[in-house]
């Protein structure tokens, strides 16, 4: 039978190193660039810093964000005092777009009858972009539709306009963002998105985005979608419960999921995103040539044994 | 408080027409799109070919999929085959991988024990590109990345290289493939596979791209992720059953799911793409000036009464 199968890589060790079918479908890649990541250097990798990791606790697991202050200063800084206060604990995502965003925070729709958010700033500014001055980025060669220049800042995907000197974070798979009405500074960082489908490019430099989930998307682009066309639940049952929401430098050690991210700054990272950006393996046929920044994988991983005991 | 908050949206008459919050994060382009298509006429649609249109029936409900026989006649050729003889029914969804691709089919790993073909083809030839020659293709100005031109063929996503005089489907949200080894002629479309993540494009033109989901993808966006990296189930018991996979020919008039796809060739389509090019509504401030070909929509309806009459 010509056809391979499957299942070879249906075992752990036979999706590490598989050769085979259907399987191969998809990623030949993680293989090599395993083998990559095998071989990096402690330097190579980042701990995000406490003050600027969430936790998103749901019965089915933990997502970790990265909160972005260098882009979003104001709105990170609510976020930490109303993850403080605890404003999400009890509170729900009520609102799951396909191919779009979950989204979550208080829907009630009388702002009296709101929760309130303590110390938190009722208003903000707009913090759509910010000036390019002073900030590292690690540019793609790749051309973009959307933006003269992409690249990574803070670990971020961003892109930069060198005409008028402004650099602002990009929607992909997995960025955060404060939702806000027609008004520009009408966000407080109660109302929060996640970005669960195909790159809404379009959003950017006209929202504030305030992070991105680093682990645990998983448990949320499996959450039931609501309604069409914008995915708000008919029925408060079918929102999803929020635990709690803390940033990580509120919880003691023994709460904490240690986590560290590959830098985008290294020569790591440039060889693993040629690695995608021309495959070089069996599986593929013609190499893309070409990368996506919102294909641009951004490795998290455990920090190995020593490192945690460093 | 100068918040505008999320509930507005709530009810699906303020969802259609809403000017708020959070909730305008989002969608705002729903609103004018929809008036758009209000004023559609009847011959800015097509009725998907009953020969063409496959049903997934799962416990979920049914997923619609229209064929691409101009791009993959021998695939297609045999999925109608595997279809009619229900080659699927019984199997499953046995892969799902975070933004990636959601896979289905038989993942056994010995041939011998492997679900009998019966009289579809063991072999078929790798169907990955095609000539452009007496090709309608609507493209789009917008810059792309990863080929030369893009735009829509048969309806479906597509790109085009006048170099080489070959056209081809592009890896989009809901694109539906044929899975193979690492030979290129490797598949014979008993293995499938969804796109569900940000749009895997460097599988363009190395895998045979057979149709696409035109309804029901939150049917298969939220079927629970298998384990890192590739997402195949560490239990059968974990899998997606699937009830059914019939072709619409194949199933008398009541079984079947009447529906309309909008041309992508018209004056019409044109503008919505327009639309969302440069949004002009009061939410958005900046317009991108741009759209990725993934990012198009391609808007599907039940046919209204009159058509239905016809």
């Amino acid at each position: 039978m010509p056809l391979a199968l499957a299942a070879m890589a249906l075992s752990p060790s036979a999706a590490a190193t598989q050769q085979s079918p259907e399987a191969a479908t998809a990623v030949p890649q993680p293989r090599s660039a395993q083998e990559l990541l095998d071989a990096s250097s402690p330097s190579d990798w980042r701990t995000p810093d406490p003050a600027n990791t969430l936790y998103m606790d749901l019965a089915a697991g933990r997502v970790v964000i990265e909160l972005a202050p260098g882009f979003a200063p104001a709105h990170v800084a609510n976020i930490r005092t109303l993850a403080r206060e605890r404003y999400w604990d009890g509170l729900s995502i009520y609102r799951s777009q396909d191919n779009f965003v979950v989204q979550f925070g208080d829907p009630t729709e009388d702002a009296a009858a709101r929760k309130p958010i303590g110390s938190a700033r009722p208003q903000l500014p707009a913090e759509f972009t910010r000036t390019s001055e002073g900030l590292a980025f690690d540019r793609l060669p790749d051309r973009d539709g959307w933006a003269p220049e992409v690249g990574f800042a803070d670990g971020f995907p961003a892109a930069r306009d060198p005409a008028s000197g402004q650099a602002w974070l990009a929607h992909c798979y997995g960025t955060l963002g404060a939702g806000r009405d027609v008004a520009a500074d009408s966000s407080n960082g109660t109302e929060l998105y996640v970005v669960d489908g195909q790159s809404p490019r379009q959003l950017d430099r006209n929202i504030t985005v305030v992070g991105r989930v680093v682990q645990g998307m998983e448990l949320l682009s499996v959450i039931p979608r609501g309604p069409a066309p914008m995915g708000f639940y008919a029925h408060p049952e079918q929102r999803t419960p929020i635990r709690s929401i803390a940033l990580a430098a509120d919880l003691p050690e023994a709460q904490r999921t240690p986590l560290q991210l590959l830098r985008t700054d290294t020569a790591l990272f440039a060889q693993l995103v040629e690695m995608r950006r021309n495959r070089r393996d069996d599986w593929y046929k013609v190499p893309a040539g070409h990368i996506d920044l919102c294909n641009v994988p951004l490795p998290v991983r455990a920090p190995p044994p020593a490192a945690a005991a460093e």
